[in-house]
């Protein structure tokens, strides 16, 4: 049952469950750490795409802006933590970061495609979920938190978006981002067990 | 023959040589370009122990803080190269990362102490290199540009160093600093032949 405005996120195929937010809402602790996790992962696969593609000047600056913020949140994420007295530490990752990346094609420039629209369908998910954070979470300075934090996430995918579109022309980007979108939807059909951002 | 006070960067055995001043100042559009390979590298190495060791509270908060300066001077390098219409692209390593790296054991604990020594030990170097730039680079920009850049990578070495002096005693970390400040100035012992920040 759709919990989210689709309209404002396009990219997704299936908005979150009603479950998935219950399940976050009871546990906002291992979110906020998971979230930490998520944060400095966002900020490596902007680093690993500027070491790949060191030629690609706008891809180069965009990202390099990208990874600077998405370690700017971190920050932000980690002194949640330690406000509330989480101890930061490792958490198993959900199946759907490695699920998008199996789809990635391994031969270029399909890879250079497949990471920029995977890595903008990560962005349109965790914007719609910080939304629906921010909308449900009891505490009130967490909820606004995730406010403000929904706003880069939407500017992230953005920007992923324009650089798949730099690099290739639009009528190959649409077809791929529809088979993309398609798949990332289904890997959340089935709720994860353990509380994740991307569970 | 020496050319910086090795007093203020206690870390190094050796001081760089004229030869490599010269060269450098005689491809200065190289070296800015390797420069910028450099700090999106360094970059890298603070988010790769960010990732590897994530329960690490103090490691991470300060490594955060040193790779989103390093990207902040990645950015700088960019506009500089773009201001003289230098491409960017991808440069061939001088074997100093590789050389330092084989040194590093590959077991735990001393994985870390190795690696967060090591990386003081390129700060370090790098403190002097972007020094003697600035004093010798006929550009004045560029030279003042140097200038500010090296006061940032003498904090950097310090917070490795005082990393390692965190995690493990300073009985283990000096005779280790020794060892390998030893094996850092024998890789430069040989001018490489291309002209790159550790060549």
């Amino acid at each position: 049952m759709a919990v989210s405005a689709l309209s404002t996120i396009k990219f997704l195929k299936q908005p979150t469950s009603h479950a998935w937010v219950d399940r976050a809402i009871a546990h906002l602790d291992i979110i906020l750490l998971d979230h930490s996790h998520c944060e400095r992962k966002a900020a490596g696969v902007a680093l690993n795409l500027m070491f790949r593609y060191p030629s690609y000047e706008k891809l180069v600056r965009q990202l390099t802006a990208i990874a600077r913020e998405e370690l700017e949140h971190f920050e932000q994420v980690n002194q949640k933590l330690e406000e509330r007295n989480i101890p930061m530490g490792p958490l198993a990752a959900p199946p759907y970061g490695a699920g998008l990346n199996a789809h990635i094609r391994r031969n270029e420039p399909e890879r250079l495609l497949d990471t920029l629209l995977v890595s903008a369908l990560i962005e349109a998910r965790s914007h719609e979920r910080l939304g629906l954070l921010a909308d449900r979470c009891p505490d009130p300075d967490l909820a606004k938190f995730y406010r403000n934090l929904m706003a880069s996430e939407a500017r992230h995918y953005g920007i992923y978006w324009v650089l798949a579109t730099t690099y290739f022309d639009i009528t190959v980007v649409n077809p791929r981002l529809e088979e993309l979108s398609i798949l990332e939807s289904e890997l959340l059909a089935t709720l994860h067990p353990e509380p994740r951002i991307h569970s």
